[in-house]
């Protein structure tokens, strides 16, 4: 397509094995371009070049599939939080037949790696019939959904050929960590010093996942360790909840190892059933405002002979105590965390994939872009 | 505790093998409890008794934990749909911690049968001190969440034993279905016609429960045939999407599968990469708006080799083309069908449960009430 302004050639695996790993290891420079000139620290704000009036919504609804739902449901939290807009995230499949409540004070953001997910485009269309304004979060330059949108916030991602979404996924968190801002700021419920102290956790990111990179050998020896389970669970709470999801996904779609996620405080509620001493449990134990109810959760996985792999903040000695296998990762802001944190995940996926003898790039059933229904 | 009403005595098996299966059993005659004298078809109306203004809320927050949770899910769908109110449902755990946008025109729904889920209580007091007004659906009387809410809408279902709840589900289904139309009746969304026709329908239920307990020998021969299967997926859309959740949560109590649920729609996004001839994937193919849809995706599972238990309405012969093997349910008007379909997979759950001589009543792991974080 002409309108792809990027070259093909420039997507090939330059020296890597696999794309997956060669777009793992991009996302550095992946966070640099989607961040690239949008933080202004003097106006404590971000400039996205959105032509839309952010002060003049009452409700937001995030619709997505796969991995860019989770991305959106980072989203959520982050809205909330930043904006204090209340905000529904939906899989697209769901929102286009669920009748949903929507005016011309709700913003409808979809999140597309490709703009051409046929589920999001429906679900656009429909928000729009109801009256919504439309923001795009897309990589792909021209592509069907930013014809249909108001606006689109491009995360320039580059081009993307692992049919597992890696850097356009952190590219996403990053895109949505600006929105976040950008309506908090708009709508005077995020003052300008808590908005310079994120835009300053935003610029430290792309040196913050070069470093994770590096834990790349851990990594490497709990999947050499775990491999052969049949079975994963994976734990996490408010925005690391969704980074436990996208961790089980990826495992799920290049090892296809079972892979579950739950938020761990529903854990008790049924999946602790499952616990036994053949099942990993990745618990996402970064420091933040949850670290002591995610112990917790920890403490009750090892009691009933479960095996915690935790991913903890560096610098948590403790925490060894409790979990057979520490991942340890750059300490940054708690609403950042997503972002850090889900590349040992990425590695984790590709690491069980390489040794179960998969082929990474082209998983069996699964086709990079979901254009039909 | 002396405020319980009902005779622990009465609660014995009575000839059942265990609790679970009773409890089951007795979902007619719950429903018969819950419904009892609040259908008025003459006001085109059900009588609920709450001190609540129903009209002045402009937002309702659903929040439960497990398999209320589930029940929530359903609520969302049936207060969208008949009353047109936007509706955010979250599991407990997650919306204490999550600064959730709360005002005075909140009404905050909290399911619970103990009535003492401390997560549930906690988000309760936290909604309210973000002023929300409060409704409980609760299945024990004088419980702490019934002394803490503004209103409590009791399911009636009598004392539930079985660790994996049951006969509380279909009564907070139904619960939920009263509360959508006198949400819709108070907010003049729902006219008297579609009122009368779904009261009408809801007075079926008690009957079309007992006619699905009948068909529990298909039941046990798709147990027998699948119970030596390590993993489960199921599969539904729009309010059949909470059932497969619920039908997974089931089976993963207490047979200790791993069975894992996903909205029919999402499963290309992932969970396909699954799909193998090992793999048994259950799915909600009940006759509804999204009928056709579900069919497409029960091709797509086995055009890649997957086994379909067909969850289907009474007459759909042709879905024995797709399906390897079908369960029919009595037909039933769409948005009640979680309350006939999720019979079958209770069913299924304790088949498989007994057949790999688990303990169905004390599954390993769970409390009854979860009344620690």
């Amino acid at each position: 397509a002409s309108e792809v302004d990027w070259d093909v050639e420039a997507a090939e695996k330059g020296g890597y094995p696999h794309y997956m790993l060669k777009e793992i290891y991009e996302q550095p420079w992946v966070l640099e371009n989607t961040l690239g000139g949008r933080l202004h620290e003097e106006e404590a704000n971000v400039e996205l070049g959105l032509d839309l009036d952010l002060a003049r919504f009452d409700r937001v609804h995030v619709i997505a599939c796969g991995t860019a739902f989770y991305a959106g449901w980072v989203g959520k939290y982050l809205i909330e939080e930043l904006a204090r807009l209340p905000v529904e995230v939906d899989v697209a499949s769901e929102y286009r037949y669920r009748n949903p409540v929507v005016d011309e004070r709700t913003l409808a953001v979809v999140i597309s790696q490709s703009g051409e997910t046929i589920d999001t485009l429906e679900a656009l269309r429909e928000a729009k019939r109801r009256g919504a304004a439309s923001l795009g979060v897309i990589n792909v330059k021209g592509s069907s959904i930013t014809r249909e949108t108001d606006a689109t916030l491009y995360i320039h991602a580059g081009p993307e050929i692992g049919v597992a979404s890696t850097k356009a996924y952190v590219a996403m968190l990053a895109a949505m960590e600006m929105l976040a801002i950008a309506l908090g700021r708009a709508r005077g419920t995020l003052d300008a010093g808590t908005a310079r102290r994120l835009l300053g956790e935003l610029r430290k990111l792309p040196r913050l996942v070069e470093e994770t990179l590096e834990r790349r050998p851990i990594v490497a020896h709990v999947a050499e360790k775990y491999h052969q389970a049949t079975d994963f669970l994976f734990l996490g709470r408010h925005v690391q909840s969704p980074t436990a999801y996208e961790g089980a996904l990826k495992l799920k779609e290049i090892s296809y190892i079972h892979a579950e996620a739950y938020p761990a405080g529903e854990m008790k509620h049924g999946p602790i059933a499952l616990i036994d001493p053949r099942l990993p449990v990745v618990v996402l134990a970064t420091q933040g405002p949850l670290y002591e109810k995610t112990l917790s959760n920890i403490q009750e996985v090892a009691a009933r002979g479960g095996r915690v792999i935790a991913l903890a903040s560096d610098g948590d000695e403790g925490i060894r105590q409790h979990a057979e296998d520490v991942i340890y990762v750059p300490e940054v802001h708690p609403l950042l965390a997503p972002i850090v944190s889900v590349v040992p995940l990425q590695l984790l996926a590709y690491e069980t994939a390489v040794l179960l003898g998969r082929d990474v790039d082209q998983p069996r059933n699964l086709a990079k872009s979901v254009t039909v229904e």
